[in-house]
């Protein structure tokens, strides 16, 4: 059967997943690349680097942003989400930054490093982890559909 | 460290995935769906229900595709395809639909009925399998990237 997530459906896989899929368009040609997110609730929070990506996004906002969790081609929920983007500057973007890599810092690190015991485990492995630009993606607009193989 | 895909990785990847993530737009609206596709090594082939995207590339084309195997944060290929939109019919289309569903036919399939000795695994579980729309998405570029945790 397919049908709708309900709001609670829709933000436990907002809450659970870590990648979402980004698009952004200019000039009648779309562009999708794939990207962690930390959701607070509110809003979607995001880092790049330069590039594509925030090139069109600063020349049009409108973004469409898919998270899903599939289990198979017939397991599946997806919430789909228009939005807008804001790059964020200042003390909006140190307390983004900060609430972003609470959730994503420790899924980025070696897992055969242990943090009990082992000092290196604090130590930053990627050098380019912190991305120079961290954006937010406000919700104008959210709905969430599912397929569950009876 | 990071990286670009060579020729015959992209191709591993296209052959070897079946959910792709594709994105249209229409008067600077972006949209993207994750969707099962069939790669012939020089298009891809996927089916719709009538609604959104197919409206949105009728009127638009232009498509940009996302294809990933992402093992962690660290660790992950994506390929990003810009493409061209075209609704299959009559002899293509059937001949597409054919080789679309000896891909992706067994994969929805309940894992749990065996095909051996079961008559019922022959048997069409979900009656609306065949969706009425086929289309093809011709390649007009192609790229890839990679991150490998060290």
């Amino acid at each position: 059967m397919t049908g709708h997530l309900n709001e609670q459906e829709i933000d436990n896989i907002l809450q659970s997943q870590v990648i979402c899929r980004l698009a952004c368009c200019y000039r009648h040609v779309p562009y999708v690349v794939p990207l962690a997110y930390f959701y607070d609730g509110n809003a979607l929070f995001m880092q790049s680097f330069d590039g594509m990506k925030l090139m069109i996004m600063r020349r049009n906002p409108r973004v469409c942003v898919q998270i899903d969790s599939i289990q198979g081609l017939k397991s599946w929920k997806s919430v789909l989400i228009q939005g807008h983007f804001q790059l964020l500057t200042g003390t909006a973007e140190t307390t983004a930054r900060e609430r972003y890599f609470d959730k994503i810092y420790v899924l980025q690190n070696n897992p055969h490093i242990h943090g009990f015991g082992h000092e290196a485990a604090a130590e930053v492995i990627d050098p380019i982890r912190a991305k120079p630009h961290l954006f937010k993606i406000s919700i104008q607009s959210i709905s969430g559909r599912f397929e569950q193989m009876q």
